[in-house]
């Protein structure tokens, strides 16, 4: 009797490459059952996609003692995966981007409204696609529309708050720990309600998450000024030029007085900002941060029981969100 | 112990109308808890609405045998209500309109960014109200994200035949079959399934649900006409002006071989659009076909098991759907 039980639970699990080559194929075929207009959009930001690390964080999260995950497991990482696809959708006619890391926009490319539908097409995909796995206890501990409205709430916070050279540290991070770290955070706690640890190790691994998460957003930030500085040349509309205020200019706004005066006066220059950033220390600043938050994550990696396999990997994601493989 | 376990349930439900005042008071709580970017917006919205037919329809659905509804109905009905605003939100940019019956769009005047956020918002509170209801299993078999998805395609089919003069009745059928029937039909299935009726039943009530959204649509498109043929004066941006191209008109297209060769030439005015409707009975053969609909609607109460009171209040909404009260 004990036999068939655990045959019948391992049917369940699967190896997780296996697991991760099974999000993909989830994606492809999700994707391509839309509609043509639709396909065409998502085709187009998957090109510029590939690294997955929410759906990888999902599934290593979700790694049990024997190394294999839940197949259920599968379904969430790609729900979260497209989940992200849906935010970018709808961050281009956000920001108003053109450019998207030297790339056209789609919203350039194929207007704003074909933009919100496929967007709000995308949401309900993710949100459906989670819904339907088969165990939905599992589901409705995760509340994926919880994190929807946090990244909801960050958008805006970034939108109030569009070229506000007042922004303090603090509001920055807490705008940032919603657009960024909460999908983060879901990918974490979802992988962990799979991989059946107590209710305690489910916590460090939201808060994992949301760490990682802020790693994440804050070496973004610091990438985009050293791309500005590096390649004045190169077609790349910056996080300013969109009045998005990052925190390497909010520390040189801090710490330069004449520099915040000349910001209000809006006199300043793309030149002067890069200057005041270097001057302020303003990156290194941010990368003091990012440090603060990678050791907080190490100290959570060593206290979780893992086996070495899944510390590894978790220390792969770690250093992927931080840029260091 | 039987009387305890009836008086347990007896907890649970409550009269229709006290459920009403319920849904509004759920709609204000959740509102009022927004940031208030979002209030602003959601006032200005709310005051053109008042109506609440979607949610009205869930709470007479849900009415059991002795005119009582279960409490959980309340939060179905009020996430249905914010779903329907976050559509009115993002319809808004799709259309790109500036006027909504006579009123200022919220996109004109709060700027499309914050329309975009504050749908995706509306959108994310109203899941998560959903998924917040105790007894979860209701919700699951509602699967309220795959409405989303349905009311998506409606929306992205329109936005591709915006401006087909070729868009045939049957392809028209389809598109606001979801644009605003699936939420009518959420409606009814959600009603159905608090009111404890069994799965036959409840088939009935979302073919109900689906008939009366079909009239609901295909009313508007009527009143859209008349009132732009009424009162050419009035600052009213009718459907026509936004590329959105209803029943009338595909009627006036397909019977006036001149009128269809003008429109390919795209030598057509209002007056044209106009004198090729009355022409043609574009407002007559709409009509009929919301008597169809109607038609089948009273053939589904008739043949559903209802008391008095539930038959006349679902007559009510039939009658509302259709203006005729």
């Amino acid at each position: 009797m004990t036999n068939v039980i655990k045959q019948e639970v391992n049917i369940e699990l699967i190896r997780s490459e296996e697991a991760l080559a099974l999000v993909k194929q989830e994606i492809d075929k999700t994707l391509s059952k839309s509609p043509l207009i639709i396909r065409e959009y998502t085709t187009h930001l998957m090109a510029s996609q590939g690294k997955f690390i929410r759906a990888v964080s999902v599934i290593i999260c979700a790694e049990n003692a024997e190394g294999l995950v839940h197949k259920n497991a599968v379904k969430i990482a790609a729900a979260i995966e497209i989940l992200h696809l849906a935010t970018l959708v709808h961050d281009d006619i956000i920001d108003n981007a053109e450019l998207r890391r030297g790339d056209v926009t789609l919203q350039k490319k194929y207007g704003r409204r074909t933009a919100v539908i496929c967007g709000d097409y995308l949401l309900s995909v993710a949100l459906r696609m989670s819904a339907s796995i088969e165990n939905k206890k599992d589901y409705l501990d995760l509340a994926l529309p919880d994190y929807v409205g946090k990244v909801c709430l960050g958008e805006l916070n970034q939108h109030i708050n569009n070229g506000n050279i007042e922004l303090s540290t603090y509001r920055y991070l807490k705008i940032i720990s919603g657009k960024t770290a909460a999908l983060f955070e879901a990918s974490f706690f979802a992988g962990a309600i799979f991989s059946g640890c107590q209710e305690a190790e489910v916590k460090s691994y939201r808060r994992l998450g949301y760490h990682i998460g802020m790693i994440f957003q804050l070496t973004d930030d610091c990438i985009d000024f050293e791309e500005t500085v590096e390649g004045a040349n190169k077609p790349v509309q910056s996080d300013y030029e969109q009045g998005v205020i990052t925190l390497p200019l909010i520390h040189a706004l801090s710490q330069i007085s004449e520099f915040r005066d000349q910001a209000k006066a809006q006199t300043i220059t793309r030149a002067d900002i890069n200057a005041a950033v270097i001057k302020a220390g303003g990156l290194k600043f941010t990368r003091k941060m990012v440090d603060k938050f990678y050791h907080k994550s190490i100290k959570i990696i060593d206290e979780l029981s893992l086996s070495p396999h899944k510390k590894e990997q978790l220390m792969g994601i770690l250093k992927k969100a931080s840029r260091l493989s």
